[in-house]
């Protein structure tokens, strides 16, 4: 099989990752909860995973570095436990659902006030409408680093140094950019930053993070027991154990940090290089066939990410072609970013996602644009067009 | 090492399950975000998880097992989606803070009104005044199956013929008891059962479960992106996509369900004599000891869980002497049950908790008694007693 569906999770791991879970398996007590020596090494494994993606991230503190079940349940945290009844906050057409439906509840039992910033056809965000939108009560900015859809990278800089100007926070969705892009929070003015372990991390499933800026307060959303101030009421002050209830997954964190291991070994500038030569073959190969429509702008700076229809096939018969005929793993419909299918006016067709991982190869994608092409041709020799959705 | 910290996580896992985690990080994708091969394996295997699950807890729907990254997150989910304001929630002395706090929150910060069955001494419930708490806003009682600080398991049948007779909710913690005792929601009239994956039931940290009657309704904790219904602004109707937003971890379930599988196949009867076995033993062994005072009440079906103090001793500085000097890992300290540490008045002193899995041998208890043995001695030979908690 041809694994093309990187943006929903990695499926190969480095081998590093699948026996660092292993041995966890093998080996580690709970983490927070006794003082022998299993749970002694589970713990100092948790801890050298936070050091890890603290350095990673540009965190500063490595006990600001919470780890949860994924980049959902980060954005949960985050979102839930960041704003009050009357905060106005900034999002965009570019997020996910898991940036939106936390959003959409905020606005409608606690009365938060919600504004985005549109897409236009090529998914790029308007962020020059930024200064109307705000609010004397613009409390922040919330915003995928990259578009789960087209793969388009927002702006960062903009928004950060708009959001400093006017100290806003900034919170950041990075399950789409952890693994493939530099972040370095601190440089880049980042507040909050959820990411997803299983994705560009190439960490096990089960695992995701949220990195928080020191200084900003995020009230307890999952409560329970932390092993430590086990006689207060609520949750303890301080980070991590305040937004961390519950036993940590610390068999997925072991894997993970091996994933972080195998980043830096490999570089994540090589990673990079490798995604987006792959991300651009394979862009320069399907955009010029005909009945192809690639969407996202690939003008600029794009997360390994390639979106298309070919005419008026239903994304989702394309991708069961590409996978029956093929061979060919990728994923299609309405990949939770119901605003921008808007945007892209692909709400019906969906899209087709051809997504990219440092494990995929240059004949991997030549073969893709290959299938690609010969789907094209059964298209226009197709007079039947028994796949077209109805318009 | 001797591991005896069994409540807190099974240190050694069946091969079967490190074998099953093994295989789905090598070869599944995102469960419910593709219909290519490895992502219809992954949701096939997750499927068959929920099938298995059901069938072993007696829940008569597969697609109403959620599933969560740990039993806090199943009763934070549960607690959290039950409740409105005003509601009167009757809970327990024995629960952990996994229960206690969500409800706390909820009684500060929505209006819950709670109520507390209190413990005596041994660490039992008076169940008996259950009918004098009752309102008429009553909706619940939430209660765990077992403490995890003495063991004792709660009298489900009693407090289950109460709740149907009221028209209550029975919403039951079984951290310490699925994989041990026999548990059936029909039969046993439980409405939600919260679980842990990482616990008796073999499995791997990073999960838990949510298992719910057919016409219990919860409304959704975390939400976001569930693969379904990706242009409605609010999670899914339906179970489980309502409940589990973001990806899940299908590493760690295909993992679960190998702990399923193994617990079926050597039979949970005879898992609940061994470790039955192991319990009264240590038990006989260590509570004539002079100096030993030993926690719950042994009289009755018990956990295999045994809670002791020697002396005056601080818990921690006996388990750490377990630890450094005999190799043995139990767990000290308040346990995140501070209402059971008050009835038993231990809230000071915590308490040295054994407990034992499947995998424990006559031999590690020996060897735990004759630890224990030796301890006692040197207290009560000591003079200097400078282990003695302040008073």
């Amino acid at each position: 099989m041809i694994y093309l569906d990187n943006a929903a999770t990695t499926l190969k791991k480095p081998p590093e990752v699948i026996e660092a879970v292993m041995r966890a398996m093998g080996s580690m007590g709970n983490c927070a909860r006794g003082t022998h020596q299993s749970s002694q090494s589970a713990a100092r494994a948790v801890y050298q995973a936070r050091v890890k993606i603290a350095r990673f991230f540009g965190c500063k503190r490595a006990d600001h570095v919470v780890f949860t079940a994924n980049a959902t349940q980060s954005l949960n945290i985050a979102l839930n436990g960041l704003f009050a009844t009357g905060d106005h906050v900034i999002t965009t057409a570019a997020e996910h659902n898991s940036v939106l439906r936390p959003l959409y509840r905020l606005e409608k039992e606690q009365g938060l006030c919600l504004d985005l910033i549109p897409a236009d056809k090529k998914g790029n965000l308007d962020l020059d409408m930024l200064p109307r939108l705000l609010k004397s009560s613009t409390k922040a900015i919330v915003c995928t680093h990259a578009s789960n859809l087209t793969g388009n990278v927002t702006d960062l800089e903009k928004l950060s140094a708009f959001a400093k100007e006017r100290g806003l926070l900034l919170v950041v969705d990075a399950s789409q950019t952890a693994g493939f892009l530099p972040i370095h929070m601190e440089r880049m003015g980042i507040d909050v930053l959820c990411a997803t372990g299983h994705k560009g991390l190439m960490g096990p499933q089960g695992t995701g993070l949220l990195c928080i800026r020191e200084g900003v307060k995020i009230r307890p959303f999952i409560v329970g027991g932390t092993g430590v101030q086990s006689y207060s009421q609520s949750q303890p002050e301080q980070l991590p154990e305040r937004l961390e209830a519950g036993t940590l997954n610390a068999h997925g964190i072991a894997g993970l940090a091996a994933g972080i291991d195998y980043i830096n070994q490999i570089g994540l500038a090589a990673i990079h290089a490798h995604e987006t030569a792959l991300t651009r073959k394979f862009y320069e190969g399907v955009s010029p066939l005909p009945g192809v429509t690639v969407y996202g702008d690939f003008s600029k700076e794009h997360a390994p990410i390639v979106a298309l229809n070919i005419g008026s096939w239903e994304s989702g018969t394309v991708s069961d072609a590409l996978s029956e005929e093929f061979d060919i793993a990728t994923r299609s419909g309405a990949h939770c970013a119901p605003l921008m299918h808007k945007a892209l006016g692909t709400e019906q067709q969906g899209a087709v996602r051809f997504s990219f991982s440092f494990f995929n190869t240059d004949a991997e994608v030549d073969a893709a644009i290959q299938a690609v092409e010969i789907l094209c041709r059964e298209t226009v020799g197709s007079s039947a067009n028994h796949h077209k959705i109805p318009l």
